[in-house]
């Protein structure tokens, strides 16, 4: 049996950063970083890069849902050590087009289940704080 | 002034995919192609390709986000020539893991109105029909 | 232990609405009827009655959002037997205002897994077949 | 024309209240008090009443979508004095079954823009503060 000591200790976020890096490349191709993972907290940044814009100029649509989704699987990286935990749903809603990078999407849990796993995403421009989007996703775990 | 029968020989498919891929450039990164765009539907087919894997190798719910994204899109670029449409929302349900390329999206109007225009799209393996994925999304018009 | 078929004899139609009615008291006060109930539909009908209308007349939101949970209840009694299933999230689009009685709810399955359940739901006018709102859902099984 | 001062002095809290009770009978029905309404908060409380529970006995979740409905529809009234608006779509989670009255529905903006009004809610038990759903929901406004 392992204790929540040993867990801790291996899934560090340099850990949680490394397994997330390999196993979703869309996360380096983005420029996207993992910054914080904790049990209260998932925390992504996205700093400048190629790809991500939309026509107008601003941040895409899908570049921010992997913030969201990103940003809530570290969260539950840190939590539940279950890097079998799948999205279920997610909504997104887009309040004010992203110009300034970087981007800093926080997750915090709603309900951490026991077999599902509720998050709020808030997308904010690091420099301003101002709002952009904001998530609300269901991810279903797997070690129930 | 600019009559229905110009503007339906202006943004043919050719054009619309030609807009899309130079102002997403992860439409052509991801490799997705649009294929169909009509007033009754915006279609896109996701090939083989980098970068669009998850941990488990299924296809990651940004990718998928973006073909439900895309695939409205030119649906309503082919209704209403607006490139100025902007996304409000989108809600997605992934279903199924999508392990099988290449994946199909097509997107339907549920409502065409004046200032808003809400789509659901069903995402399939193509050579299956297995559903993988359901989204239902609103976008702003610009030309209202 | 019961079979496939006692259990398919046990809950009909007559006994999915029954326990619908009696434990959802919201179902008899808005006038709505459990009208099909199978493992690929769950449909509910609202007829006129009191309480059920908005500000300019048309029937309010959580009616509509009553008629799209209820239609997946029973669908899932249908299909699950499973009266502890509980709703985990829903998305409605409101399309058009619901201004002619009766209004059908339709709900179908997105995924019938052995823990989740997602549906789709179409509320439409009956008499035009008009679509007024679109749902989907996630319920939670509790006899997985 | 109407200034600032004149239009907060007549969409006061008692007039709103009895604009909202009188628009949507349900409201009364549930036995639902609108206690806020100001630019930065809408809220309601949902006192004991007959009707709402659910199988199991706690909180339906078409009360709760209620709940979430009516406090943003008081806080866009606070806002912007639009009897007219509309709500679009509306994504609630249900995090924990309701089990304690009263329960309390707050709802913030989270774009409070010219043509659409996007809110966030939060759905806890008075008592403990327990957080029960959440909701987010856009409005279309009609004196855009």
């Amino acid at each position: 049996m392992v204790g929540l000591d040993d867990r801790d200790a291996t899934w560090t976020l340099a850990h949680i950063r490394k397994h997330i890096e390999q196993g979703l490349p869309l996360v380096p191709l983005f420029n996207i970083d993992v910054i914080e993972a904790s049990r209260e907290r998932g925390a992504v940044r996205l700093r400048a890069g190629e790809h991500v814009t939309r026509p107008g100029g601003s941040i895409a649509g899908p570049v921010q849902f992997a913030l969201a989704d990103v940003s809530t699987y570290a969260l539950i990286l840190a939590d539940r050590q279950d890097r079998a935990a799948v999205t279920v749903d997610l909504t997104i809603n887009f309040l004010r087009p992203a110009l300034l990078l970087p981007l800093l999407a926080v997750a915090t849990p709603l309900r951490a289940g026991r077999r599902l796993f509720t998050a709020e995403v808030r997308i904010t421009e690091e420099s301003s704080g101002r709002l952009i989007s904001h998530a609300t996703t269901t991810y279903a775990l797997s070690l129930a």
